[in-house]
């Protein structure tokens, strides 16, 4: 296999998530990092590059997109790891050069974004890929497998949740600071996780959100976006949920868990003990299913007993970019504009439920 | 100290939970069963109590109240174990008698009956007490006194969910056949063991339940009352929550988690690990806290280290009610009447939020 | 079925382990406490027996033994909870008046008495039983069986530790002094739950301790007896295992775990999930086995997910040995005379081996 | 940083710890593997280094080290992932050509060999870094600063456990085979995961392990080598430990634990929860340490919650050894070879102890 050539949009010095990405792109060898506009700032960006030893250093996005669908030898993929109101107009940008998508979570900020992006996907010959690293879990594939298998029989509730703490006081710095700009982040933490949340109950459950009824809140005086939601949901085939999601709740670092029960058998997953599925049949003893254990049908790197964690299923959902780009579509259970659309989708019924003093409200278009 | 005398309203052969409160009353020496209306069958009620040896059986609980009030060595309390339906009447019996009623919940199946039960125990010299079994763990009330005393600051949220499988199909015999009968059960899943839920959250808390959305379901076809419910509710002091019963999800068999946060702390608390009560201040690591460590102010009977489980719970509701009884008033934290109309206001809420679309509904008399 | 009289030696105020054979001998109804000589301290022994409301009070248990024994009424079984040192005498005299005694572990302080108690024990009517406590928790006993029926395959090796810190520092009081004095407790850890870890080893595996080569040791100062053990065991049928007790390492309430290994399977139990057996079949997934699961054999007093703790196992000790004394005889797996003698046969046996640099050490009468 | 050039001995195609080297060499970005003799079948060879994109294929390593070493552009390193007894060879003629070694373990077959390569490097200007895996696990990284700081008092114990059952039964296959054969791998379990355990004891307590009584074992019918070994330790300060390795117990697939014991606080760390330290003060609750939590003085890629594994420790020894060959010389902590000549003293004093009827034996050179 040859190495992909990779651009990337953001992660500068001091940028969080675009380390991660970097690190995901090379842990299996399929990528290359060959240019970046790493940042807005002239300096940033040269020393940024510089330091990462990146041949091509931009400053402006738009003039990257141009420059290496130019050459000859331009970059084949783009990672956006911008705050999420600088997703868009990259996005577009770089697939209306032809040039593969690879794009941090939530899409957009706005439901009209999503949809337009979509347009905008569904015209170009190259591919969009939105990075919600909890599908390259090898555990939450294995769950989705079983559930899809039919081995929970009819599925009759999802329960989810993703709550952190770092955000439980007043916060200032890189990383918090656009999430509490409502012009950069849109939204605070049904956004920036209660995303996540909803695409891993869609993921493993493999239904759509249908109606939810939901209450946004925030607890941190002076801050302008929610940071803790509650959710209930109705989802296809008659399945209920709740899903909670808070950034200020002491005790909980970074706390996904995930349950998807059935009328025969029930999945449930949890961050801190990734590697491990419990899956217990009605009637029967509980079982932890491992990557190393007898049924395992996904891939890995090490066996089972010697733990892959966030930079591994990070790096998968890379490996699967890879296999896309090679393939020319996105592999089954890949992240693409629709979860995208479905996110902002989530985002806004949400934002209206609670507006609406609770009621079920269903997502749309 | 002496042995104080005690009845029993249903519990006959066959029952659960009447079996459990002989044991729970037994265990600290303090009760001695001496009296019992045990089944309304003449022949089990005879048989039942032969078994048992108690001294004096009845058929009839009403004459069972005339009879012991009469006696000058008549019981001092009773315990009424009977289906939910049957709470009522001989508690209102018993209390007029002015014997000390020791009450199953949920305390009646209708707030109207609450309510008029309310009045009569405060008319009454005899004390009511509602056996929250969950309120007599060690560390729950370790919990609770962790919220008292401030340690968990302004309190934010409370998250709370009982759930179990053993009606994820359609089962029928002497335990599930009441609880599935909306004549003698009143409701479902929402009295059997929301109202456990319920009162977990207010009893570490401390706060009311204000209002609630809701949305009641029955998943199992051919059942009349519901075998899940999803909640959110807003408490007293602002305080956000959600709660899900269910007695439909495979894999759970009596599992209660409590999670209550506040902006300094949380308290996170299973039942399958009944012993320990995890608790995190912000900024800290997480703490296992046990009634062996140095901060536990509770009482025991065997040092930390030896397991204390569901009988002790229970058996602990017995000694409190003992102490009650001796001193004429409940202890702070033991649940009585009031708790009883707050569960039934619960229920009641929850039922009128799930037929108004989800809508925020109060709780009120 | 009728209550069988029980007499108490030990146990008076202030006593930890007799308290907890009281409410286990009423837990379930099966013993009622009428006789004991709860204290050589006359002043003691009555207030004792005041508080206890216990009819017949003695100062002297061998006074005891006589005068029971000659009474019409008087009791069938004696519970003796003294110090070690103190168990043989009383356990001759009342096994010798033909009274059933249930007795505290280890069952003596020397090999030689245990010999002794084991002859006087044939000779006697009466049945002697050895509270080994650990071999009433249900998911030990479920282990056994699994074990038993060959689910485990020809057995390997036999992991075992009881860990406790509460000795960590120079300890004084009522229940450190004796232990820590070598006339009332012979030795130090290795008796005083050393015998507990290997019981539970034999329990378990149905496999006698053949050889040992041990390492006895005191951490802290001024001690005189040992506070921690590290022992490698050959068992019978080729079983290899290795055997940890210390009563010096903070961090440990009171942690037994025990793993029994076999070709085809392993049974894994700790005791602060003391309700929970994790089985894992070579090549399939772990599994979690309870009470409450499906191939569950053993007895319970409430279902699976209402956890039993150490309480319940100590009172299913005393159910098997009310079973035994109606029936004449003890069922299979109560500990009696013979694991008394195994137990001073361990102590012994580790005791020369340490004193010979070592070496394996054959257990031997 | 630029990029160390690195070369490869071993791992060709169907080599596990060959490709686990690779990753971990790149996940950093501070190795470039430019040079490989990856096989010395000269068709597996090439086929590998082309699948690798690896420049520069050799089928010799005696030919790779002079050819490296005379080119301008030469290897700085090379990675040593052979059978056990293909690391004395490469890694001699590699130090005397001056270039970088990192070595898989155990370092060589024998003492002598160990010995004699110690010499070798210490008169080479180049470096050699053993590759013990679990000192790149950040949690036991700070369960070594927490000893060495003194927060665990005067050490009284190590407790250490490296389980598999991958060989339980006859196994054959390229990893199996090796492994068993005792001219390859010289011993069985002891030299495969013993080897690891020894070392991380000595690793988290900084003590050497001075004497040994051990048993080892071989419990699968044909097996050669050892496949179970139980070691009781003495090691510096008075320190008294067990180690059990083991690759034949149902129910383990790759099962370290370590637990170092002071007499002011104990250290737990579990491989299967590789991102927690139970930490436990005497007299205190346990807290669960993490690499989010306040007193992290480690290194980390991602945040607290966000889950390393192998992969990155094994990462982070590389990193080390960037770091190293930058500054000419090993960080604290890095093993090296004096790690590699201790592990094979220990290998040679439990062969020994085991061949004298279990006495305590010395670790000499």
């Amino acid at each position: 296999m040859t190495e992909i050539t990779l651009g990337m949009v953001g992660g500068g010095q001091g940028a969080f998530i675009g380390a991660v990405h970097r690190i995901a792109a090379r842990l299996d060898g399929r990528f290359r990092l060959v240019a970046g506009a790493l940042s807005s700032d002239p300096d940033r960006a040269a020393a940024s590059a510089a330091e990462l030893r990146i041949e091509r250093s931009y400053t402006d996005w738009a003039e990257m997109a141009r420059a290496e669908a130019a050459r000859p030898d331009g970059i084949r993929a783009v990672a956006i790891v911008t705050p999420n109101n600088l997703h868009f107009g990259p996005a577009k940008a770089f697939l209306e050069a032809g040039i593969h998508v690879i794009c941090d979570k939530p899409m957009t900020v706005t439901l009209e974004e999503a949809l337009e992006l979509r347009e905008i996907a569904a015209k170009s010959d190259a591919l969009f890929i939105l990075t919600h690293t909890y599908a390259g879990y090898p555990m939450l594939r294995e769950a989705r497998r079983l559930v899809a298998e039919g081995a929970l029989g009819k599925l009759r509730m999802a329960q989810v949740e993703y709550v952190q703490d770092w955000l439980a006081e007043p916060v200032s710095g890189k990383q918090a600071d656009w999430r509490a700009d409502p012009k950069q982040a849109g939204t605070g933490a049904i956004g920036d996780i209660g995303t996540h949340a909803a695409h891993l109950a869609r993921f493993v459950s493999g239904l759509p959100i249908e109606q939810v009824a939901a209450e946004m809140h925030t607890f941190v005086e002076g801050r302008v976006v929610d940071d803790n939601i509650h959710v209930m949901m109705r989802m296809g085939a008659g399945v209920r949920g709740m899903l909670w999601a808070s950034q200020v709740a002491p005790g909980h670092d970074n706390d996904l868990r995930l349950r998807v029960i059935g009328e025969k058998a029930t999945v449930d997953w949890c961050h801190d003990r990734a590697e491990e599925l419990r899956f217990t049949r009605l009637g029967e003893a509980p079982q932890i299913l491992t990557r190393g254990g007898p049924g395992f049908q996904g891939q890995a790197r090490v066996p089972g007993g010697h733990p892959e964690g966030y930079l591994e299923a990070f790096a998968s959902i890379y490996a699967d970019a890879a296999d896309a780009i090679e393939a020319g579509a996105l592999p089954e259970g890949l992240p693409g504009v629709e979860e995208g659309v479905q996110g902002l989708r989530f985002i806004e019924a949400c934002l209206a439920s609670d507006a609406d003093d609770g009621r079920w409200t269903a997502l749309k278009d």
